[in-house]
């Protein structure tokens, strides 16, 4: 099958926000099997949009569409495509009856332009919104079909994968199964280089890979006839990567670097605290995302300042004054400081220069000093990341602490 | 003027990397005043290439291009568009000369498909690249005119820069204004209804809205002969929307309502720090992702355990058996222990129910307490959010945690 993307809304024509979710569905449609055949973009303008869709037709069978369906006077998708594939709206009670729970809830008052969510074209297939109000829809007509999603990344990827991917999947014949690898400490050229062969030498599995934010992926594809021999086929080849780059690898199920060792320290009920400076709670705020981590998390003390850092976990003045606050020896006396307060098996402490500012030719921008403590065993070490800004660095200087959880967790297993 | 931003590369259509070229020269030609019509992604295909020019200019003058300029076979963009223009290919002795001066000087054979990059349409503008080997170049026919440029974004933008704006000013008539207006508290379709007579009333300056995760943004537009005009008239309207939906404005800076906020406590010389439980850390992470914030905030202490919110924070043990951990009771206690164990004038708490489990009848997830000190005022509040899932409940708390100090911040200005 043959596919276009259509993304409606002016903000993008004012490059006001990145279109992600067309790298993001054109991700998921290559992974069914569907060819992306071209990508658009248009303004809230319902004459240009009414365009588009015979144009586009021309080249395909199916167009995916996100944005406009909002509330709004300029949320006009459902409405022209409705019209372009000659159809008439009518109302649905049950998203009628979801706007006004939604409201009554909230205990705000509907204002009139809520209830354009409510109509759909007949003919349409309603997709709920698993995370909004906004529902998306299917519609077909003569053998064309759009599908229209709304715009927030956020609902419409749930969406997605919620209701979308069911839809289009029912039509596919192979069965297409992969896995998404992903590895810290490791370049994605090296990455690539270490597994060449594999990349060049396979048509099925395929391997690709990608790099973000200090982290890289392998993806693992294999279309085959049944279920059961594509699970196998990517199996045999993460079996093969592993030996060669196993050392790197945090997941194999795309999650990130959190979750998997959020889930190991729950599995195994190790209890855990941070003492944080440079990320200034970055670690503990990704290690809370993981649902169910309150059963082993006990605590982060985000000392900023080097007051906090004293008076919060006993270190000395004196190791500030000699040392500086981006020392191995600050780094020791946090981890300790927090092991005494928090009496949590395993104790994680941070402190770096992020930037821009604080930077010196001893102490530059982007070292960082992580000291990790299980029981008895104690892990310190000293980084000079990579500057590439505050936020980089910041996040860089994250997932180095939990490389740090992970290679103690691995050395105590 | 009318202009399309046209993508060619098949690595788009894969989903493989973000189109950002698009972004950038977006936001660019609209402030030259040139208004972004469309955007279009085809992949390495001369005819779907071909085809999609003829349609573009129905509806605008001026097509960019970016990609497809390389040396290698699948680099069509040039041949095409000279082809589609009603132009031959003729030999440009510069580009020949340049590129076997690089080639010389990389001690590199050059191959036969490198002087590929030395020809161009017989009647374009030629701009060289200032960081690369594919030269870009401008063609016209018919009153329409093409712009080529090279799709490696760090290409693209020196030859943006340094050629292709020079050449775009210098037919220019307008200048285009914006400011963005970032809300929290108000909903997309409420603010829209307050604002509709100024929406719908005015053809310059342009009011559009935004929705964006519990916040909302209004786009304040105008296109003016000169600068100066065009910024009153935004600063007219802006005061306008001030009057009516003033209370809800955090930034007319286009920021991050955690940047608007730490850039406040700093200008104000205001120290602060948070006792954070269901948000784990985001409050302060958020704080601290803003430059120079070490000047203003001393410490959050990510009290997750019940524990940990009786030894860091002095919360009584009767008030948890009480109340509970999610209770004003305790919200209180924690920013007043808070306060004794940092003595920041701000001293802000947060304890709520983020998700998915640990909700009752009584106390559903989503439930949320905050308590923000300054100085000797106190003010607290419990929040029903709406349910959407642990990551939006956490960032909407965060964001509940800014407004309680935006208030207590202008309640003391």
């Amino acid at each position: 099958m043959k596919s276009s993307i259509l993304s409606v809304g002016t903000e993008l024509l004012f490059g006001q926000i990145v279109n992600t979710n067309t790298v993001f569905l054109s991700k998921e449609l290559n992974l069914l099997g569907i060819d992306v055949m071209s990508h658009h973009t248009v303004g809230d303008n319902p004459k240009r949009l009414a365009e588009s869709i015979p144009q586009l037709f021309l080249d395909c069978d199916l167009i995916l569409t996100t944005g406009g369906l909002g509330p709004t006077q300029d949320d006009l998708t459902k409405e022209t495509v409705c019209e372009t594939m000659h159809d008439t709206l009518v109302l649905h009670q049950p998203t009628k009856d979801n706007i006004e729970a939604y409201f009554k809830e909230l205990g705000r008052t509907i204002t009139e332009n809520n209830y354009k969510q409510a109509y759909f074209p007949s003919r349409a297939v309603i997709f709920p919104n698993p995370v909004g109000t906004a529902p998306g829809f299917a519609l077909e007509d003569n053998g064309k079909t759009i599908i229209c999603m709304p715009g927030p990344p956020r609902e419409m990827k749930a969406m997605y994968e919620e209701e979308i991917k069911p839809f289009l999947i029912k039509d596919s014949e192979d069965v297409i199964h992969y896995k998404m690898l992903r590895f810290f400490g490791i370049g994605e050229a090296l990455l690539e280089t270490e597994l060449l062969d594999l990349i060049d030498g396979q048509s099925d599995p395929t391997l690709a890979t990608y790099a973000k934010e200090g982290e890289c992926s392998v993806r693992v594809t294999s279309k085959r006839k049944t279920q059961a021999e594509a699970e196998k086929a990517v199996e045999e080849m993460i079996e093969k990567a592993k030996q060669r780059v196993g050392q790197y690898l945090f997941s194999t199920e795309d999650e990130e670097f959190h979750e998997a060792i959020g889930r190991k320290l729950i599995q195994r009920g190790i209890s855990i605290s941070s003492a944080e400076s440079c990320t200034g709670g970055m670690f503990a705020e990704a290690l809370t995302s993981v649902s169910g981590i309150s059963a082993v998390f006990d605590r982060s003390l985000v000392t900023y300042s080097n007051r906090a850092k004293v008076e919060e976990l006993g270190v000395k003045q004196e190791t500030l004054d000699r040392f500086g606050a981006v020392s191995e020896e600050t780094a020791i006396e946090m981890a300790q400081g927090l092991k005494k307060v928090s009496g949590s098996r395993l104790c994680i402490s941070v402190t770096g220069i992020a930037g821009p500012e604080g930077g010196s030719h001893e102490k530059p921008v982007g070292l960082v000093y992580i000291c990790a403590i299980l029981d008895e065993k104690i892990h310190c070490k000293g980084t000079n990341m990579r500057n590439l800004g505050r936020h980089w660095n910041r996040n860089y200087a994250k997932l180095l602490m939990f490389q740090a959880v992970k290679q103690l967790l691995e050395s105590e297993a």
